[in-house]
């Protein structure tokens, strides 16, 4: 089970970009499972994301991303950070 | 000292992210402690990012960003992520 960053868990930037990988992968009809496979990422880890609860670093940030078929940029800016 | 992310140092993305947040640092004529202290970082912390030795948090990406008057988008978008 990943550890979630509890100090920074519900921060807004986190809501907002939990909210946008799952905004973008809705739009991609992709399963949380698909995602979690597709970023190479546990899925526990991914639902730890969506729910603002993980400070998500940069490279796992590209990973998701990719999968997204967006640049982190984009990723980024779909969260309006 | 902060523990350094060995799994990704040097990544490139880490490593494209620290030249942005340098390049946007220089432009702003900011000392790197002046960057530090503005964005409520350690220096060590800091000097990691730029080596891209850190995969930087969102929460931490974002007040980086917001030290370097950009927004986190802007600030990934300079990294060509």
């Amino acid at each position: 089970m990943p550890r979630p960053s509890p100090r920074y868990a519900q921060a807004p930037a986190l809501v907002a970009f939990g909210s946008a990988v799952r905004e973008r992968r809705l739009a991609l009809g992709l399963s949380r499972e698909a995602l979690a496979h597709e970023a190479g990422i546990y899925r526990s880890y991914m639902s730890s994301v969506k729910r603002g609860c993980q400070s998500v670093g940069l490279v796992l940030a590209a990973q998701i991303a990719q999968a997204l078929d967006v640049t982190p940029a984009e990723l980024v800016a779909k969260a309006r950070l």
